[in-house]
């Protein structure tokens, strides 16, 4: 029995220290070095190529090593086998660090006062307190709802919409298509946490982005996505930049990643690009998560956090 | 019976305007406008001329429009007359956001991510989750135990040092001179939220900032001055940065303010500057606090909020 690692952006021979560290006895073959997939039972993968796992011919169990798993569900090849994702309690906590800062940045207007520094301007401008400004949480998940309730905590006015109806205490939460529009009226800054399925791909628009709320000290409306980047539509969110209905935008992700260096994103002085850290996990942590499956598993236990196909997550 | 308004560098017409528009049948004087003092029972102050208030031959009770009354308690021939503070419940919240803003920004890397975007470099570094990160609080008054409470629901290992011994559920705290020492070895983000007296004068000298724990991601400890100006000796954050031991500073106030041209804090990479903002009060909120004191007062009720003098807050 082997694990076979498939994760061609990173570096695949940490990935095998790792686990050896932690599960010496374990076989680990790696691609594209292995030869030969014949007792690969186990693959740990992150946007692994497509049809891939298909030649794996004694293949039980997926692991992704990402959260999200829309890049392997696009495999039309993709083996008919268990898909585990990985839940991380510490990703939770990261991913609401990240968002709670950039919401932070455009509400208390750090951009302008970094420009103001840039020209030695000492001067206060306006500010109201976190109550006037309305937050809305797309995507009301693990991650949706834990940034909406540290945000809520820290005195914003925050929403929440999703798919199916959630209820959150204290959180004012819609859903569907009937409440998207409502959801968009009353929210300042929008925060993108929704999965990638075939539902969502480019639901971030021209249409959805300008029925934003405009009127605010931020001059405009803000984007924040921190979900996937094939949420958005990027000439939309440059066109509304441009038209001013947007007045700035923080993303960590894109529809092309690495963000290639003629973006325009790059040097956009209302855009604040971040590689693809909001939510990293603790690398030990998801070796630990995967080895604890695979023991469970071949003890005869049910897995966990198997993806259910049809939802996409 | 009238009101006078002296505050130097604000527009005293437009504090005049807002009182009016709240208690129209009152009247208001501004200095230096004014040329007779008689029947100004109540003095709204910001950083009045030291002995402008001792002019006054009729004055009842003396109010700070800032929180912070060290400027006031510095004039040697201040009255010795009631002095009463801005207490304002939506200015704790605003200096939260400010206070988690900042830290965030340091512990997530923000500036190096910065300097990536400009360079158009797209790279993930190493990043532990909040609980790896000693945050402390110095102050633990309204504001700092309001910070110190929300940065600990982020996550964040946090500890409080306050003069008198304070306790706080789920914060570590610590008290007097004896436990500064080991406050600062645990601590890799330092927030002063102290009031300005003269036990606290100073305090944030070379010393105090060599006592603070370097080994972590931001590559040394952070010093976050929320507080006042005369706090800090300027001259040593900048030889805490030059050494190392501190890999950055986020500055709110400053040992004079404006912040002089000259000052090398405006141009340092390390640096941030903000323009005396963290928590700046909604101008209607403290006129009606005012009003609603003075109205008490003359019905015969207590002053509330009244400094104590030997205390300096």
């Amino acid at each position: 029995m082997s694990i076979l690692i498939a994760a061609p952006d990173w570096n695949s021979a940490d990935w095998v220290e790792r686990f050896r560290k932690l599960a010496p006895a374990l076989e680990y073959r790696t691609w594209p070095e292995a030869t030969d997939y014949a007792g690969a039972r186990y693959a740990v993968c992150w946007q692994p190529p497509h049809g891939l796992l298909a030649e794996l011919p004694d293949l039980d169990v997926m692991f992704s090593l990402g959260a999200g798993v829309d890049a392997m569900l696009r495999d039309p090849d993709l083996p008919d086998k268990p898909l585990v994702r990985i839940v991380d309690p510490s990703l939770t906590g990261r991913m609401t660090e990240w968002v709670v800062l950039q919401v932070l940045m455009h509400h208390r207007l750090q951009r302008v006062y970094d420009a103001q520094q840039r020209d030695k301007v000492w001067e206060e401008i306006p500010q109201p307190a976190a109550d006037a400004v309305g937050v809305g949480v797309m995507g009301l998940g693990v991650l949706g709802r834990d940034a909406a309730e540290k945000l809520k905590q820290l005195g914003f006015d925050v929403a929440g919409w999703s798919r199916t109806e959630k209820d959150i205490p204290s959180i004012a939460c819609y859903h569907g298509s009937d409440g998207l529009k409502p959801f968009l009226a009353r929210t300042d800054i929008l925060v993108a946490l929704l999965p990638l399925t075939p539902d969502t791909e480019g639901l971030i628009d021209r249409q959805l982005l300008s029925g934003l709320r405009t009127d605010n000290h931020m001059g405009g409306a803000v984007l924040i996505n921190a979900g996937r980047g094939r949420l958005q539509v990027e000439a939309d969110i440059l066109q509304a930049l441009a038209e001013g209905n947007l007045s700035g935008a923080t993303l960590d992700v894109f529809q092309q990643e690495p963000l290639p260096q003629e973006s325009p994103f790059w040097t956009h002085p209302k855009v604040t690009v971040t590689p693809h850290i909001a939510a990293v996990s603790d690398p030990d942590y998801l070796c630990g998560y995967i080895l604890r499956q695979i023991e469970a598993y071949e003890a005869g236990h049910p897995l966990e956090n198997v993806v259910d196909r049809k939802l996409g997550y």
